[in-house]
């Protein structure tokens, strides 16, 4: 089969390599019907995951039909459509049964992180993949469901929805600010609308990223270049600041930045990859009763998202701004490299 | 002033009575903009609450202006306009330290149930209301709301969504089931949305109101003369059942009907006024794990819905059907009396 | 191998059958080393529940060794040493990653109801036993838990602490009452510490639970049948009742009990297995904001459980009042049968 | 009458200072019959408070009873016994409605943090106290309250209680770390008992304190001065980590231990007041799926653990180890000043 390997820092290749095998009872095999690029693979070619060895098959989001299943597999059969949650998890661990995927002991024996998929063993950048815990990993969709739709519940809309609203608490009536109108954030800015906010404010440096969030559902904007970009966001407030504020970029900057614009009472939620410690200015805030939240997504909203983009109640299509096929594949890293040139949020492989 | 009055059993009259006056430091006076008429008042009029005796002035939804305040009030101002909650409560006491007003052990030093008004005490159709407790009990407007929208606040936007959907523990992804389309019930739909259910379904007798309950929100509708409505409702689940089934109508019937459409590991949240005993067949549902919630509105989400209403996220507008001066009070009661008829929802008064 | 036969209505027998084998993937064999007779299996051996086909083996909690493993099963080995609990769960349907095992759409491809052992499929009263889903449905143990200890943590306490505290959402400084003082209701007792609750009020007709009720952490106790039993329970609050009532007998009488001496905004929590409906006074309670939860264990605390009971923070052994040998397997049945006169509790067969 | 006053950095006298007198109308004037000092106290009389004005009288603990009230008092009356909370709260704010009183709006009018006495206004280090917004800030108590017992539930018993077990999120079965065996760290230990947790690991640097820990609820142990304290503490886990640390010292270096022995999906509590910025290692924790909280006490469960004094289930007594006179306020400073050559912890002044 084809698949997009890494060669090492800076270099990649779609080249033919071995089909994937069952290797484990509770394994199933996939073919790809659709897969798409993540910021995080952009980081690994860079080679700043050194985790990452040589010649592995990146990609941890898509869409498929399995074509055989593993021993101990009774939930699954050949011919089910799936969406492979990025996340991998035994389902039976003392995490996973708490819904805390993403910390799974057993994903493959080793790691205790769910997420391994183009990290720790071959990903979804190809034709086909070998997927592991397959009965927890993965979910059965409906032909109603497009290819596009489904590469957003991978990742990006859990990761927005439990990362960013249920970690930060969002309820009816709250004011939300989302620094950063990136993929993830405009993910949380849709996403917010499940729990009823009054307010949810974007906040960017790119007026065109901020242009486009009110698409999403932000009903206000802030350009964070302004020197009064606080005050605007105050002013959107009662004065005392906004309920949550969620970051979605991942650098010191703009998680300080949350930390300036939430009330006392309110709530921090991180879902940044952050590269670098930050400075936590406690002397100033032990005393405003704040809470901070973080974390790798547990896709454990993935099958409740799924009803929700089949009942239309979420527009998950919107980020997809470009398409490609498989033999592609090189030219959606290009695009997807340059997102800002080519107002590209998700590219869509199939 | 003039105010509705209480005769007797069946007998109510439009007519002179003494203005209200400060009977303690945390009173104060308001001067009615806006009222409406509720069900129970209906009940009242018949004489089934005894407890309410001749000569009280009904009512307890309302808006208006502050014209005198108590010696101990010290956060309004006369001038203010300002909502009337329909619970009176202390802010004080244990009850109310939880939020639970609507058990006040203090509305007025003596009953223990915070709906006192137009029930206990003189209530709010009348031209001057005196309101205990007034700090804890009256929410200052901004001038963007209207009287319309500002009665909805008093008591029916509160109650649908606090009896029904938070104690419905309604959640993203639900299906809501919600049985009777009246006014209650059509709260209820419209509020749901704040907790971002993949279908609402109204059920009912009346096609009309099914028709109406679209365009509060509902997704789906079920006439529940239909030989097989159950069978319908459980069409547009799983097949398990739904995950909250609201009762909005207050008979035995339509409870034991919630219970028969909710699935195990669901909610029951009734909001209807019953005046009978329910058979709850435990035989059958102690091994589903369900819980069954009830109550009278507690008013403690209204300063937050009210939020919603001025960023047009709620249309509360949508309830009145119909509006009257004060001096048409005898006529709004006829409307409302026969609202089928009319196709009546909420009267407003003003 | 030995078991303990069903036979048709008041019939069982101790007899030889043949040994478990594996049949599915996710199956494994455990040689028991303990079991016991829950309340249950007495309603089976009258008839009570024609489910049970004749030739079942009953018996739904147990510890023992594992002596064999499906080819699906990765993350359990022979010669571990494990409790079962007393729900089968597949870990993979919609339920189960709720942690509502008790519903387990999947327990072996038919019920939707994860009890099955001596009722479905056959039970732990034998000297082997096949356990389906065994990944999700035995728990290691470490040799410091004895045999005693572990049989409690298959169903009783976890039902206890599961359907009596968490439903009856118990918190810290509450007011706790119990009505039933049997096995569950003294589980109920002892789990409550577990939320610091200010008292804990057993009631029972028989003075003799009641005094042992003390020993199992009750602070206070009240014979219902006393005339002023109500009086005698609200003389122990601040007048309004308690905060959670939990029910654990399972006839109308006694639920009806816990609704008239929780305060409102309490919770009525029904542990009981009722054989008909009850009557709820929804016209005295529509208006005092009450919770009634219900519900079959789910055992997805037992892990919890047995930390604490390894801690010696819960004195799980207490329960057991008289042991056995498995050959006595009658013997314990006829104790177990006329537990008042022996002032049983729980009886060990190892 | 005669009190405790601040004379500027270093400087304090117990001189006679005119009698307080009702300001407002929710105003009541309690006479002392007990206090005490607290960590906060020696700050300001470091000067490290630059708010509290020369003249100002300290002390924000206290019980006493009530000899007048305002005109618009009328749940408390002359003649009450009260514990005065340290957290001054008008109960009709927004953030009073949802128990945060630590963040009143109005607690004298300014300045948006309920924390005032000894600090922006009089406080409790006095012969009588002016108490504002009393019905929201003082609870009755009974006789069997001892003055002892009152004191430690004016700041410490809920701060340890609100700050760290709550929002710590500590539930049944968890393993607890404590990082400091002073007074608040002590009051965690103590009542972490209201959750279940399996495991309370208290952290200090002291053994002397360590022993006492114990003596508080510890199960176990570490000095903090071991080179291998971090594996020791995860020698007590499942070597994952335990599931709530909880900071009670103040300083960055214990705040990074926080996080260093927390488990994934775990929770951080800071209780201790920063005078620094801390770094927080976002680059490794976010991932990690942790909770951090930090806040000011709101005393919201203070009338909860006054129930459960009054019932001996916390012997909160344990906390005062020195007893003075009013008189010997001066020597009752000098104590606390040196705590730690005085084995001292609290300080009954009365």
């Amino acid at each position: 089969m084809k698949a997009l390997v890494y060669k090492g820092p800076g270099k990649k290749s779609w080249e033919e390599v071995p089909d994937p095998v069952i290797a484990k009872p509770t394994d199933v095999i996939v073919k790809m019907a659709a897969t798409t690029i993540c910021g995080t693979d952009l980081h690994i070619l860079k080679g700043d995951v050194p985790e990452v060895e040589v010649g592995r098959i990146l990609g941890h989001e898509g869409i498929g039909v399995i074509t055989e299943i593993g021993s101990g597999v009774t939930q699954l059969a050949v011919g089910d459509r799936v969406i492979l949650a990025c996340v991998s998890s035994c389902g039976r661990c003392s995490y996973c049964r708490q819904g805390l995927y993403s910390h799974c002991l057993d994903p493959e024996g080793t790691s205790g992180i769910g997420w391994i998929f183009g990290y720790l063993i071959n990903g979804t950048q190809a034709e086909y993949v070998r997927v592991p815990f397959a009965e927890n990993s993965v979910y059965k969709i409906p032909e109603s469901i497009s290819d596009a739709e489904g590469i957003l519940l991978s990742d990006i809309l859990p990761t927005g929805f439990e990362i960013g609203i249920q970690y930060g608490q969002v309820k009816p009536g709250d004011v939300v600010a989302v620094i950063g109108a990136g993929p993830v954030g405009l993910s949380t800015v849709m996403t917010s609308a499940l729990y009823g906010p009054a307010k949810v404010i974007a906040i960017d440096l790119d007026d065109s990223r901020l242009t486009r969030a009110h698409d999403f559902g932000a009903t206000d904007t802030v350009n964070s270049g302004d020197a009064d970009w606080r005050e605007q966001v105050l002013a959107l407030t009662d004065g005392l600041g906004v309920d949550v504020a969620i970051e979605a970029v991942g650098i010191p900057q703009t998680f300080t930045m949350a930390t300036q614009i939430v009330r006392p009472g309110g709530n921090v939620a991180n879902i940044g990859v952050h590269g670098k410690p930050v400075e936590l200015a406690l002397n100033e805030l032990w005393i405003k009763n704040l809470n901070i939240s973080m974390g790798l997504v547990n896709t454990n909203t993935l099958g409740m998202l799924l009803k929700l983009v089949e009942g239309h109640k979420l527009p998950a299509e919107k980020f997809v701004t470009h398409e490609f096929s498989f033999d592609q594949m090189l030219e959606a890293y290009e695009v997807f490299s340059n997102a800002g040139e080519h107002q590209a949020l998700k590219v869509l492989i199939h």
